[in-house]
């Protein structure tokens, strides 16, 4: 259960606003370098490579295209504000990790060290809030809205740093239930999927909801194939070896659904794992088939969510673009 | 150069403004203990235990007496929500340097673990932010002066991740400049001081200047000071051992003062420390009479900080208890 960490870019839903989108995703593709180049030599290299490291950049996508077309600039700085959390919550959780790789390639943690990384983290966190509130509007002049998004964002992260906490709560907790799994889940990526949907822009209330619903879904959706693809890889596609998420302690749905069917699972001691006999935990789990009954039911809820989408009102070219982007979530390596 | 460690209370400066300070400072501490405590098992007792063992507020203090007794609710949240800054920042010192004790406490790395407590330091860190967003408005209604208190904290905690960062930079390094030592100081405890004398309310351009320099000086004589104890102690007193810094690998101006008058020091290998060496390292700085000359120059800062505050127009009772909190930042244990 650690975050997103495929490379593949979410392509289809940016063809589709090609009018619009692909200026506005630079745009923010241009703050984010400017954010973290612009702190010279104490941060070094490391956020740099982070940054440059790429990823899907999802959330911001749905910024975008959630506050719509005629969205004006308080959609792009929030959409580098949430990037920029989700970046910090990566570096820390590879300090909290001890992670090697992200994507493939050297994590902060691994090439500066334990304080580095945090103190690079904290970074680019504060820099996250600091790009809410200053959009270049002069100073003394109100910027309307950056209260609304303050809120939305300092919510969805300390739901992040709650789920963190929940998640180290039940660590090498072989038999942990199902419940405790989804609130973690709610609060560790649900909650950032959900902010991106409604920050970048406010809607009429039932719009908002709908979107709310939405992001929350997707989101849960998007830790269920990313817990799938820790037990079934391929590491030459995730960037990272099988069972990493065992060997954290971290035990997740296809975890929990195959020791119904392989009980002995439960007597597993996680705490005494090595790399190899993770990698063979991860095969028992394969060999139950829980991960494909996992990998169904994110697909079930992007469905439903789809469905609820197309009953809030919301239509047209932005219902098919945010449809395609809950597609994305879900067809990572199928 | 580790934060504020000394546990006395800045009481001159509550007691000359006993009218009105005191129930402000108490609603301060209440939503301080509401932030911490309203989030349940997750967070468990750990950022409770660095809250409990509180500290001299002293950040919190500036806020509200710089804001002035016509300020309104604006300045109490902006008081909570640098106090939670300061102590993310606090708990995340602790898992960079792997301390044992804070303020004669166990720290929230001791006592539960590196991972819990860089996802504790996340959680007080959002929760300043949301503090400033959410002031119990109802939603939708602006709240005039959240992007200004956005932005200033979040530029200072920018400060902060910057001070940490440049300090691991210049880690052990026995021939570190003055000038290196004086831009961490700066990043790393005046921004956050300078920052607590401006945001609790804006003021005319003259006055907030005025402060913004009174904030700054006091913070970096408030470093010093702290530097000197580290290299003085008593460790009853600051709650922990002696020489801290160099087993950290942190030269702070007492060492680099006194390596012109034993220049042996230049030689000190500080990554082969061990505490018993530390201390005769700091033994050896003592004998130089460094400390003595930092302790005079915190002292002249915050003379001249007082001074520039007289001739700004901040006058009365206002700048009498300024007066005594600049004082109380250079008296401790002297």
């Amino acid at each position: 259960m650690t975050r997103s960490s495929s490379p593949e870019p979410v392509t289809a839903a940016t063809d589709l606003a090609a009018a619009w989108l692909p200026a506005r995703m630079s745009e923010v593709e241009r703050r984010l370098g400017e954010n973290v180049a612009g702190w010279g030599s104490e941060l070094g290299a490391d956020a740099g490579e982070t940054l440059a490291a790429g990823g899907k950049r999802m959330r911001p996508l749905l910024v975008l295209l959630c506050a719509g077309r005629r969205a004006g600039v308080e959609a792009i700085r929030a959409a580098t504000a949430i990037e920029l959390v989700h970046m910090a919550t990566l570096v820390h959780d590879d300090v909290l990790d001890d992670a090697p790789l992200r994507r493939g390639l050297p994590t902060v943690v691994a090439s500066s060290g334990r304080r580095r990384a945090v103190a690079a983290g904290d970074l680019l966190f504060s820099r996250a809030f600091a790009t809410l509130a200053d959009d270049g509007t002069p100073a003394g002049r109100s910027r309307p809205g950056t209260d609304r998004q303050v809120e939305l964002l300092a919510g969805a992260s300390v739901a992040l740093a709650r789920g963190e906490l929940a998640q180290r709560r039940d660590a090498y907790d072989t038999g942990v239930s199902i419940e405790r799994y989804q609130h973690r889940c709610a609060l560790k990526t649900a909650a950032l999927f959900e902010c991106a949907c409604v920050i970048g822009a406010a809607r009429p209330a039932a719009e908002e909801a709908a979107l709310r619903d939405f992001g929350r879904a997707i989101g849960l959706a998007f830790q269920l194939l990313d817990d799938v693809l820790d037990v079934l890889g391929p590491p030459e596609r995730t960037g990272k070896a099988r069972g990493t998420d065992l060997l954290d302690g971290t035990v997740t749905l296809p975890f929990i659904l195959a020791r119904e069917r392989d009980a002995g699972l439960l007597e597993v001691d996680l705490e005494g794992l090595d790399p190899a006999a993770a990698e063979r935990v991860c095969d028992r789990i394969a060999a139950t088939g829980a991960p494909g009954q996992v990998r169904a039911e994110a697909r079930e809820r992007v469905e439903r969510a789809k469905a609820a989408l197309r009953e809030s009102g919301i239509s047209g070219e932005e219902l098919q673009m945010l449809e395609l982007v809950a597609d994305g979530v879900v067809e990572r390596y199928s």
